[in-house]
Order: structure tokens, then C-alpha cells, then sequence
């Protein structure tokens, strides 16, 4: 896999013949822009950046690349978390940023074509004026088809599930040059292999996304927000699982604790005690439909014991709640500059979720290391984020880390909910799947035979 | 393929090895009763019939026959639609009907561990006292195995999903006799390739389920039925539109027609008129809830002309309504003895249904051709039930099923909406799916070179 090519300058010359000179470049600030994601990853220069902007030229290119085993590697954002799209081995990185159009609206469908470099965001906005949007939300402005390759979900995952669940068709270039489409516009379906599942979440190591139809959802006509603030941790996920076994169908449910919810509301306004606490929103069609469900929240907590709970359907107070959740993590960094971070991100059945958490704070207080911890707790998603300001200290973030990563296999549950493989969650995947990662490699190797296609990822080394 | 060795007494004498001697059979009669699922394809008798009680029995079944090129057919219920577990080449019929064990209710985290061979209905009925149930419905007592292995939907896959959306972790014998595991209990999960949605919808041509863990929810507190007659097809199924484009949440809606509405309220002593009729569901936790939705419903139904609205909660009349939309295709049965029936299965993006609909009765006219439609129409899937009674009628019935099927490709949507594919729509496979089926084939070679799982199925010849 490494014995790969160099980008000559015939090359270059090649790609530019494919995608026009002015989506090209060999810049060294071009190639730095895109050496390195949001992880702790070494940074690797890509040889050379193309910006495609049809998937002809997409398929292309990798057709170029595959005859000439020269790595590609597909960009989005760059907003990953665990080394998803460094271009290890050099080669030629792959921008997806200029193509970005909303090909078709199906309004009455709740359907949109977008091509992958389009922002979440940004087509939210677009689709507002269709009173529809996307609902997987990771933050971050990642991009379409970089949210459809790792799978990306968010805040809203529980009620409206992560990017799998809300995307219908996909065309795809293969190594090979190859454009194929798979899935369709009904949202029934039940013709052959679902390729379309198989392309989702395989992090550009099997094809490139060059085209998407997304499943959308009308906006929710009322939004209301809870916040509840608990004594202890223990109680505020036991609540968690109490809330979910009600059956209730919240839009989201956070967990932040006590020094998160200080930070946030310091920097943000907001009124929120120093407590661990909990963040949830419930959407209706009518008025009438969300106070049950209110109701049902706080007896919920109350009984759990939590000290106070405030309810709003103030839409600019739920927006900064919900901005402030968004961005705790850049919050975490400015207030703590001289720290460098490492967020996890493990998942399990929510039943284990109280004793996920509980071993998060032993391995931290085992290995004497410090941080936050925030959690999409209606899915059994936490993200530790964990402080590292030296060498020595990171072996030992490093280990509460593995000890998370463990706990949750154990109980059920998976290495990666929601940030993907990459390079940092690789060594792990033979522990949660088994033989079944030998599947997983025979897959790569029937599409792409010279493994040209994001190396270095996913897979074990 | 097609070169297959028979099936011998020494592998006879093998077989019993692996299942042990009162799990196999080789009498005409239990052979007979594993020639033929629900459709009109011709039966084909196995050579032998197995039924194995554990996983490993499936898998040294599946190393066996891979090693003496011995076809491999797996059956669940063989209620099937489109011949999907006809053992066309004979050999081992594997019926996994000796598999129906629950293996661990995770009630908390509304999920449920089982053995293929259980069937739904009775799962269902297990799961009641948890207050828990698997949505997808296909009608008939489906095995929860054959249910994956086709990714079967029914009436309330509007609101739940099909079964592919239910199911997050499976056990899979591989045709080598490997057995692998694939997904986690966590309801979030981004830990490399999806194998798990390969598997489902794969008709047993890629694999045997041996385990699955599903996805369960709440039993609604309450459940309320709506009955709207329309002075004409189009009116009705553009009120389907405007329904779904309404953002309700309905947990069915059902399209029958006028003949079908007459026939189900004679036979089940419903108080249906002999009109085109949307049957719906609406589900809610509160009784505040529901009624805001039913007045949505009432004003869009009276907005595209209804003639008559009945909403009832009451749960006796509701379930009579449901049992007799389950059963329409038995008591057409009942009604014309002396016809054989072709049951289509298309589906479309929503916004295009009526025409979808128009189609199928301009079709209908100019073949000169009579029968029955009944959909599900909130997911834009139909099935034109069409009346055959003699070999020329037959071939006007495929007519109007071909004519079916390019229309719903071209609407962009798919030959199959839930019956799989089976034999009956693998000619219609390249049309719908272009060069992604020369990807099926290539995952179909790896999986299983030898061509042993359930071979003729999905692929043209």
C-alpha cells in the first residue's frame, strides 16, 4: 500500500488537463490548508490539490491516480476529529469545495440533489425558505458528502437519526473511474444490495460521493428547550435512561457537566448553574401537543432529583443554548489556550450509559487527568474530551481513552458514534468486529485493488 | 452456476452429522411443503430439507455445501412474493423454522435479540408485556429472517421504517461456513464499513442470518383510525399528497379502491362505501395529542373532496379495519375462485403517485386487464393486483406489470418497494440500477464464488 508513485510533473500537467488549471494547484500554503484536520494528527502534506468541479473530472482523476497508483484523498471540510481525510501518503488531495450546487428541491417530496461540497449549513439556510432542513447536525459547517462518508450525526440524532438514515441516493466515482449510482427517490426500496450503506461511512476508502439526494424534514413548528440541573452525574444519566424509557420522542438530549455548564454560562449568558446537567429540546406540530410533553420531562428529572428545571420556548434563548452547546469545544480552547485536547467518542445501549460514565470519571481520576465531558446522552454517545500539556500526560489521556474505548465494547456498544475510524480509532476495529474486519478488507481490495483511496485509514496497519 | 453437484447419500449422511437425523428430511411431502412461496413462479423440490437449531449447524451446513458445489436455499415463512426462496437448482432447502428462540430482551434499551426462524406476529406478542413491538408489518406471519433478507415494510413503515431502519446487529454465516458478526448494540455507530445493511435485502444470496438484534418502540398509548371516501382515484391519492406533504406524522396511510372497499366491507362487516378510500393511523402518547392531528387530517381530506370522514379510537373497530386491509389479498381469493393473481409491488417518490396511479389505470384499460389496487400510499408504494385466468390474459397482466415497472423507474423510483426481487424482478435490475449491478455481481462473487446461496435469484440469467 505504500509503495505508491510521485506526483510528476507530468502529472500535474495530466490533472490539469482533467480539471482546468485554475482547480489546481501545487502551492505550499494550498497543500498546507489541507494537511491536517481538526484531530491531534501529524499533518501530512498532499503533492498536489485539485478542486473538481463535475464528477466526470472526479472520476477522472481517480481513473489517472488508479493507473498510476498515486493515493487520492477526498476532502470536505476538514472538520473531522480522528485524522479521517490526512492525506498520509501524500499524493493528490481531492477538494470536493467547489462543487457545491442544490441541483433540485422536490419540496412536496421533502428531497434535495445537492452535489458533496455544499455545507450543512449553508443548504439549511437554503432550505428554510422551504420551511425543510437536514436534521443531522455535527457542529461544525462540514460538508454534505464529508457527513455522508463518516456518517455524521449530532445533536438532533435521536429523534432524526445520523446521515445514514437521511440519505436516499448517491452517484459515486469508483478507483477505477467509474461513476455508478445507487439507491433512488422512493423512499421504499427493495431492489437488490444496498450499495448506498455500504458507500456511507466507509470515509472516501471505497469511492468518492459525487452526488447526493438527502431526505428532509419540515421545520418543526414549536420548538421548546429544557434545562435541568442535577445534584450528582449519577443521577442526571439515570434520568437519561428514565427519559428515553418513557418513550418520549425528544429532538435532542445533552448531557454537559458541572464545569461545562459553568464555562457556557459564563462565556454565553446563560443561566445555568454549576451543576451536571442536562439539555433537551422537543419539537410539535401544535401547541397543544408540547406541554404533555413537558410535563412528562419534569417529572421526570424531579424525580431523578434534579434541583431545577427551566423550560423555554423562547426561540432566540433556545438558539444561544443550543450555539453555546455547538461550540463548547472552541469555548474549552480559548479559555484554556495553554491545553491541547483529545475528544473521544464512544457509543452504547443507553440502559449501560450511567455505567459508561462512571468508569470515564475512574480512568480519570485513575490517571490523574483532567477535562469536560459532553454527551449526546439520548444515543448513548459521550464525547470525554480530555487535557493534555505534556508528553507523559497524553500516554496518560491516552490510556483513559483505551479504558473508554473498552468499556463501551463490553457493554454492548462501539469504539466511534459519530466521528468515524480515521487513523486514530483504527487499532481497535479487529476488537469490536472480529473476523467480520477480514470482510471489511476484502471489500477494499474488490474496489480498490491498488489502494489508492484515503490509505492509511480504518484499517489497522 | 447452474453446474451443481446433487445431492448424494453420503451428503445425506453428512447433513445428518451436522443437524442430526430428526432435523433433516428427505420425504416428498416436506419437500413439497419448501417448493413454492407465495407467488405464481414454478415450484422447484429440493433434494433435501434441513432444519438446523443452532448457528454453528447453519455454518457447517454452508461449508459443506460450498465444498461439494451443492445449492444452499435459505426459507423463513415462505410467504414471499416474488419466488425469493423457490430452490430453483434443488439441493439443501434450509429452513430456519427450527431457529425461533428470543435470546435476551433489552427492554430499557427497546431492543430484542433473536433467532431468525421467529415469526413476527409471534415475536409481537411476546414483546406485549414489555409494552415494546417491532413496527414493520409485511401482513402475512413473515419470519423476522426472511423479513431482513428481503428488508420487508408494510403498513406502518410511513411512520417506523422498514425493516432494514430495525435491526442493529446481526450474526451471518458466510457461504464458506464463517460466521461473523456485524453492527453493535449502540444505536449510534461509525466504526468502518456498513456489512450490516449488505446483509439485509440480500435475499439470502450473500449470507444466512443466524442472529439479529432489532430495534424496538413503544407501543402507542393510543392509536386512532381514519376512514376518508373520494369521488375518484385522483382525488384520493392527491389528497395522499398533500397529507404527507403536511408534515403529519401518520403512522399509516393506505390506499384502496373503490372495488376493493366494497368487497372488504361486505366480507368484514365494514362500514366502508364502494368508493376510492385513504385509510389512516394516527399515533400519539397523550390524549391532548392526537386530536390536533385528526382535525389536519379532516381538513385536508374535505379540501380534495371527501365524501365521508370516520375517525374512530375505538380499538375492536380499528383492529377489524386493519385485519381486513391484511388480509384484501386472501378474501380477493375467496371472492373469485377461479382467478389467479399477480400482486405488483412498485414504489415512487410521494409527489408523483397520482401519476404512478394514472398509469396503472391507463395501463389496465388499454390491456384490456381487470384487478384490484391497494398501496401504501404514504410511502408512494403500490400494489395493482391483476386478475389472470387463462395463459393470453397472462401475458397482457405482464404487460401492464412491465408498464408498471418502467414508469416507476422513471418517476425515479424502484421495480420493488418491498417484495425483494427474487426472480420475478430480476430482468428489471440493469434498467434501475445501470453499471451498480456489475458492483452487485462482484460482491455476490466475493461472498460466495461458488455461486451455492440461493442461486437464480436478483440476477438477470
Amino acid at each position: 500500500m505504500t509503495h505508491f508513485s510521485p506526483v510528476t510533473p507530468m502529472i500535474v500537467a495530466q490533472l490539469e488537463a482533467i480539471v482546468g488549471a485554475r482547480n489546481l494547484s501545487t502551492a505550499v500554503a494550498d497543500r498546507q490548508l489541507h494537511a491536517q484536520d481538526m484531530s491531534r494528527f501529524a499533518p501530512q502534506l498532499p503533492e498536489v490539490v485539485v478542486w473538481p468541479e463535475t464528477a466526470v473530472q472526479v472520476a477522472n482523476v481517480l481513473s489517472l491516480a488508479n493507473a498510476q497508483r498515486i493515493p487520492v484523498t477526498p476532502w470536505g471540510a476538514g472538520s473531522s476529529l480522528e485524522g479521517n481525510p490526512i492525506p498520509r501518503f501524500g499524493g493528490i488531495l481531492l477538494s470536493l469545495a467547489r462543487m457545491t450546487a442544490v441541483l433540485a428541491v422536490h419540496a412536496d417530496d421533502f428531497q434535495v440533489t445537492v452535489l458533496p461540497g455544499i455545507g450543512y449549513k449553508d443548504l439549511n439556510v437554503q432550505l428554510a425558505r422551504y420551511g425543510l432542513f437536514f436534521p443531522p447536525d455535527p457542529g461544525a459547517n462540514a460538508t454534505i458528502g464529508g457527513m455522508l462518508a463518516n456518517n455524521a450525526a449530532g445533536i438532533r440524532t435521536v429523534k432524526y437519526g445520523a446521515a445514514k438514515d437521511n440519505v436516499l441516493r448517491l452517484e459515486v466515482a469508483l478507483a477505477d473511474g467509474r461513476l455508478i449510482h445507487t439507491g433512488s427517490r422512493s423512499i421504499k426500496q427493495a431492489a437488490g444490495y444496498d450499495l448506498l450503506h455500504l458507500f456511507v461511512g466507509s470515509e472516501g476508502t471505497l469511492g468518492v460521493i459525487t452526488e447526493a439526494t438527502l431526505r428532509l424534514t419540515p421545520i418543526p413548528a414549536l420548538m421548546s428547550a429544557v434545562m435541568a440541573s442535577f445534584p450528582s452525574v449519577a443521577q442526571a444519566v439515570e434520568a437519561v435512561v428514565a427519559v428515553r424509557g418513557s418513550g418520549l420522542d425528544v429532538a435532542a438530549l445533552e448531557f454537559i457537566d458541572a464545569g461545562t455548564a459553568a464555562l457556557l454560562a459564563r462565556e454565553n449568558q446563560l443561566d445555568l448553574p454549576a451543576r451536571p446537567t442536562l439539555l433537551m429540546e422537543l419539537h410539535a406540530a401544535h401547541p397543544e401537543t408540547i406541554q404533555p410533553g413537558l410535563e412528562m420531562v419534569r417529572a421526570i428529572c424531579a424525580e431523578f432529583g434534579a434541583e431545577r428545571i427551566h423550560a423555554t420556548a423562547d426561540p432566540t434563548e433556545r438558539q444561544r443554548l443550543w450555539h453555546a452547546r455547538h461550540h463548547t469545544y472552541e469555548t474549552w480552547r480559548r479559555a484554556r489556550p495553554e491545553v491541547q485536547w483529545l475528544i473521544t467518542d464512544v457509543a452504547v445501549p443507553i440502559s449501560t450509559y450511567p455505567q459508561l460514565i462512571a468508569q470515564a470519571e475512574a480512568a480519570m481520576a485513575a490517571q490523574g487527568v483532567g477535562g469536560f465531558m459532553i454527551g449526546h446522552a439520548g444515543d448513548g454517545n459521550v464525547h470525554v474530551t480530555l487535557a493534555i500539556r505534556s508528553a507523559e500526560e497524553e500516554r496518560r489521556v491516552q490510556a483513559v481513552n483505551h479504558a473508554l474505548v473498552q468499556k463501551a465494547i463490553e457493554l454492548g456498544g462501539t469504539c466511534t458514534g459519530e466521528h468515524g475510524v480515521g487513523i486514530g480509532k483504527a487499532a481497535f476495529m479487529p476488537q469490536e468486529h472480529g473476523t467480520a474486519v477480514d470482510l471489511m478488507r476484502a471489500l477494499k481490495q474488490m474496489l480498490d485493488p491498488n489502494g489508492i483511496l484515503n490509505p492509511g485509514k480504518i484499517f489497522p496497519a
